[in-house]
């Protein structure tokens, strides 16, 4: 052994060095361009973690939360979730046939999504409340699974779950790499993001903060079960989120990404606490790669972050420039 | 370095050896003495655990609920919320003088405790209204922890915060080393456990689960606070106790652990999931290390429990017996 001990050391520097050389040269985001927006990740992320510095955060307090429509995944020409709740709708009108004269659903029924989009937050409550409860939790979540995994977006011809942004993916996986835990704090429901976060973006279903229904313990044929019932539990969106936040993480994030209005509260919530923050917006910008839209959008208005954003210290993220690819390659 | 790879490999192969032994002849529970329940803790853990087994449950799902007053630290002869609750209640006394006429709040201050414990549920929500809402969620936090780092139980002469059961924190810790996420699931407040959590316990804010008042999001003077509400949001009790796993966790346990009837639908809805499934309540039955109390008790009741817990197949964990220690040395 005594001759070994020697060349096992120099093995052992070789290997550190080695591990070292490789962390700096390979690029952590590599969907992302080379500029100020992508160093300024960078550089927050080698502030937060590195010990002794005068930034230096520690491994349990690295919150970051990210919204999840247009932020982490397409949500344009419509949400996903609004797709999939008229899709549920259509499919169970044949046991509704009151629906015929009721509206909204008649006008969905038949197409007119003039007059559905009308009826305002009021229908699309009452689309969203049809679609989403009566069931029990497991069969809600095996309809959601069963959606995503066979409904394509029309634009893309892909499914809703290959929609995700490729350079948020990496970043996701860079925060975690760096003692990161990352979060979803978005206005749409928890139970539909949760069959699929840990598969699609490495988020298990705990770390998923959404809108609510009301759900209630039922003993059915003697096997408990939840059952969502036709009632709201919370809106977890605009001032909602830094409540979200409070009520199912129990702490401030040091990083935060959204991509519209909706989402300012849960950045001024972030960057307010003490030591370094990050507050990020993603600007859709490209309309030939995905979409261009902004502050007189239907879905994902960013028009009051625009303005606010340079006073703020806010980054705009410039999905056009900013970002090398969108999707994730098929 | 022709030489040195046999010895590498040697040596290599000899640490291996060396840490199976070391784990298998480790005792990973020293407090809970040998027989029934202990070895069925372990068994569970080891068959949950055994790639390929026919009970192999993955880590992501690997999910761990523990009732936190009676089951993780002491909770006689009164809830230590409860008694932080009538502390805040004396000390913000001058500040209301109406409280000098207005039931429970006159008998509070006169130290007529029969007269509290007659408002019963309702009085006791008064008191915890008045004492745990109209602050910021960091000024709470702040009170919680300045009280739990001074005040101390009587019998024990000891803070709160050293009251829990040196078997159940082994427990927990041996759960995470084995792949196991830990969450506390109580009926008590979310906020009174979460600045205490992850010191007492390892388990992080964002995975205790429990009840809430409504908060609120507002900016105060230029900066972004959430602001406790007088108004309970949800009772994470009984048939609540499910509902808040499915909320805050969304999946449901293959372990559940509490000590009282309030647990009894937690434990169900846990035994009913598929494959192998652990469920056990503490029975406080050592009234000279702890205390002795089961079915008539004003605190942690365990009645329909203790009568069903054959059964249903659920472990009933007798303090007196199956735990060599119960509190955390000094």
């Amino acid at each position: 052994m005594k001759r070994a001990y020697p060349i096992l050391l120099t093995l052992g520097f070789a290997l550190v060095f080695l591990a070292a050389a490789t962390a700096q040269a390979k690029d952590p985001l590599p969907s992302w361009n080379a500029g100020k927006t992508k160093q300024a990740i960078i550089q927050f992320v080698e502030d937060v973690t590195k010990q002794g510095g005068p930034n230096y955060v520690p491994p349990a307090e690295r919150i970051a939360t990210f919204d999840n429509d247009g932020t982490l995944w397409v949500e344009y020409p419509m949400y996903t979730q609004v797709l999939f709740a008229f899709d549920r709708v259509k499919e169970l009108a044949p046991q509704h046939p009151e629906w015929k004269t009721k509206q909204p659903f008649k006008a969905l029924l038949e197409g007119d999504m003039k007059t559905v989009g009308a009826s305002g937050m009021k229908g699309l409550m009452e689309i969203v409340i049809a679609s989403h409860t009566g069931m029990t939790a497991a069969e809600f979540d095996q309809e959601v699974s069963d959606w995503l995994a066979t409904t394509k977006q029309s634009k893309f011809n892909r499914l809703y779950t290959e929609l995700t942004y490729q350079p948020q993916l990496e970043l996701l996986a860079y925060l975690r790499a760096n003692g990161f835990k990352t979060f979803i704090v978005s206005g749409g429901g928890m139970a539909f993001m949760r069959p699929i976060s840990e598969k699609v973006y490495g988020i298990p279903p705990e770390q998923v903060v959404g809108s609510s229904v009301v759900a209630e313990f039922q003993v059915k044929d003697g096997h408990p079960v939840l059952v969502r019932q036709p009632k709201i539990n919370f809106i977890n969106d605009k001032a909602g989120k830094p409540v979200g936040i409070y009520e199912h993480i129990g702490r401030r994030p040091i990083l935060a990404f959204g991509n519209s209005d909706s989402d300012m509260q849960m950045i001024e919530y972030t960057m307010a606490g003490d030591g370094l923050r990050l507050g990020l917006f993603v600007h859709h910008t490209d309309a030939e790669r995905e979409y261009a839209y902004d502050r007189k959008s239907h879905v994902g208005t960013l028009d009051k972050a625009l303005d606010q954003a340079d006073a703020k210290g806010w980054i705009i993220v410039d999905m056009k420039n900013d970002w090398k690819t969108i999707l994730p390659s098929k």
